[in-house]
């Protein structure tokens, strides 16, 4: 019998808890024997009083366990890796480097989220492509990853159930912003999942869940830990989520640019470009597919203007549902009604635009969720045509608004907004745009 | 709309909260607005974190306000007082001082609870007199009280209910032991019964929720700092829990040492005694009724051997339906069937008996309640024949148990625990009783 006063008290003094109470705990919270009042302070305590590397690979592990185990390593012949971001606002870097991966020979199964909040969701990305299904259990996505190199599908619910619960919870006690807790979260579906390597992407800044450097260094290093203890290789890479990633953020807007940086990489947001190379290049040379960074960051180079990884991405959409090639895609994807210009009025250079803002205007526009269960309006977004670093003249257009004509009455407001977050400096040569990779471990 | 995660992030964090966020949240609360998941995790981030004086303030005057207001001093012709013990072992003051109190002119509603745990209650004690009512509503009781001095009741649901709620909670969540949280709850309910004057009796001891005397300073200062807040009249006697009080533990028995305490004080449990004289002492000169604590000590002695006080108590519970006089109170409270002794094997002086061992047991003979829900056995006890401080041979008798003989095969397990809670030290003259009060604040 679980003594949940005893495993409250000791997380409340607090006193390390040990695997056998984690285990115990996780199992009777899975079989809904723990009532969510005592789960909740539990949760609040280890908001405020942490958990050790050990309690938090314990968590993991019990977690992983409390469902169903894709064992993807085993079941796909080839090597296997998963990548994650830890999101933020125009992150389209799986619709990218997923397929980039397969053309240079990992099979994947890759499991994703939807939206919530200010940050967006491969999943509503995705589903952006009329016909495509994201919904696949894991047999099915299993065969097709084995057919045309990977599956981009949702969490199923099976797929450690014991964090689903906990993650309810967390959303409705202020407990979210805990970092071993967003870890053992992580890592228990990923390990659940069963890839051979694990990539993190953590994302830090003002649109990022991890505010600062910090932070993100602290998450990595946690979820690190908890691949080691299994054996699981897992790296991170931390990125910078102060400005939003790219040129478009909104769903088909997304889709529209990934499909055109793996058609015309020569053309592509240079920061986004670098990104997805760099977490390409770490894949191959954790994978012991090359010997060095360099040398991997030229094969992924290569691959990407062969036109291999944007076929690969064509096969993936083309399985789940989608049409037949990118044109298609392109072709298919939904289109807001109003096109609405945001102009400058000052001269200068673009030398900040704050994600937090544009992620927070992007949800109201109706690309995100402002709750679980808000309907997203796929073809909304925002379109950045004079990016991070650009010189601008008063008058300028630096962006377009993409809305549905509903919302007609909220364009001032969001135009106004947008224009906060867009800083414009007086022009110095010596003008570096800031890096979109910021450490990696 | 009261914003909880805002309230439970303040907590977290930890920020105060304003008095108006609290009031907000009391009243949510007793609405049955906020779900439980998110109280808990809210009394979870207090035991942790805290509350400032001037929220435990805040919060006791919102759980005063969630229910009825009783306002004794206003409906009672007399000098009002409310004396409350924070519960223990052997703790019967409340059956001597409350007609002590009357005898010497206070008027009295006495909301009383039931034992938990190992500590006991007024209500069980009184209930163990056959025929008392202890469910009287508050007209009632403040009839009785007009009539006769005093009622000695159970506290009415509708008083301070956003305690219960809170209290219920806290109960299965580990978050029982938090000072600012108990000051609250025993100031809300004692604010909304009404009384001019509060006297605090803070148990400390193995056999108290507060284990040392600094704690014990801690919670007394704390519901201090509420009544001068509120302007009523608040102090504190902290008192030794460390060893039993009196020589009789177990509801029936305490009882009838109550009874024999007012009738025959000279024969009285030195320390009991001492404690009863020190409180009634001190609520005379908090009402202004004499003008040193020495002049107070000698009336209330002298009251208590004229014998009035045992009337008193004979009135009250005649009023609530007990026997006439107290030689039929004493002829009536059950008598367990079985008597056992208990001997020492070591010769030499009694110099401590350990609360917190002799409630557990008689907890487990039926005197308490294990769970809320458990039937309590009035009869159930321990009485003490040579007291703290005795010389004794090996062989002596020390105690007897009183149980039903449907525990009979329990009782080497409880003579046996009940000697390992029994230290016999060599004897030493210089030895002095260790004092029954600690400070008074």
């Amino acid at each position: 019998m679980f003594d949940a006063l005893a495993f409250l008290s000791a997380k409340r003094d607090p006193r390390a808890h040990t695997a056998s109470d984690i285990e115990q705990f996780v199992q009777a919270l899975t079989r809904g024997e723990i009532p969510d009042y005592q789960t909740s302070a539990w949760l609040m305590a280890v908001r405020i009083n942490g958990l050790t590397s050990d309690e938090t690979a314990a968590l993991t592990l019990a977690m992983r366990d409390s469902g169903a185990l894709v064992r993807a390593s085993e079941r796909l012949n080839g090597p296997t890796v998963d990548k994650h971001s830890t999101g933020g606002v125009g992150d389209k870097t799986t619709l990218i480097v997923i397929p980039l991966l397969v053309a240079c020979g990992f099979k994947l199964l890759k499991m994703s989220g939807r939206g919530l909040g200010i940050t967006g969701g491969t999943i509503d990305k995705l589903e952006s492509i009329p016909g495509v299904r994201t919904a696949l259990n894991a047999r099915d996505a299993i065969a097709q990853a084995s057919r045309v190199g990977a599956a981009i599908v949702a969490a199923s619910k099976d797929l450690a159930p014991a964090d689903g619960i906990l993650y309810a919870l967390r959303n409705a006690t202020a407990t979210v912003d805990s970092i071993p807790l967003i870890a053992a979260s992580i890592m228990s579906k990923k390990l659940a999942a069963g890839a051979q390597f694990i990539l993190l992407d953590v994302k830090v800044g003002s649109g990022a869940f991890m505010g600062s450097l910090e932070a993100g260094r602290q998450l990595a290093t946690r979820m690190i830990e908890i691949g080691q203890q299994v054996g699981v290789s897992t790296s991170a890479v931390i990125s910078d989520m102060d400005v939003p990633l790219g040129r478009f953020v909104g769903n088909s807007l997304e889709v529209r640019e990934a499909v055109a940086t793996l058609l015309h990489p020569d053309a592509a947001d240079p920061r986004l470009l670098q990104l997805c190379i760099y977490l390409v290049a770490h894949c191959l040379v954790a994978a012991g597919m090359a010997n060095s960074h360099e040398e991997a960051r030229q094969r992924a180079t290569q691959t990407l203007s062969s036109g291999a990884a944007a076929e690969a991405l064509a096969k993936i959409i083309h399985s789940q549902g989608g049409p037949a090639n990118l044109d298609g895609v392109l072709a298919s994807l939904p289109q807001a009604d109003v096109t609405h210009p945001v102009t400058v009025d000052t001269c200068g250079r673009v030398s900040k635009i704050d994600a937090y803002t544009v992620g927070e205007i992007s949800l109201h526009m109706g690309a995100g969720r402002v709750t679980k269960q808000s309907p997203v309006d796929h073809s909304a977004g925002i379109e950045f045509v004079r990016g991070l670093g650009s010189i601008v003249q008063a008058g300028d257009v630096v962006a377009y608004l993409y809305y549905s004509s509903d919302h007609k009455e909220d364009c001032p407001t969001w135009t106004a907004r947008l224009r906060s977050a867009i800083t414009i400096e007086p022009v110095d040569s010596n003008w570096q745009t800031p890096p979109v990779i910021l450490d990696t471990l």
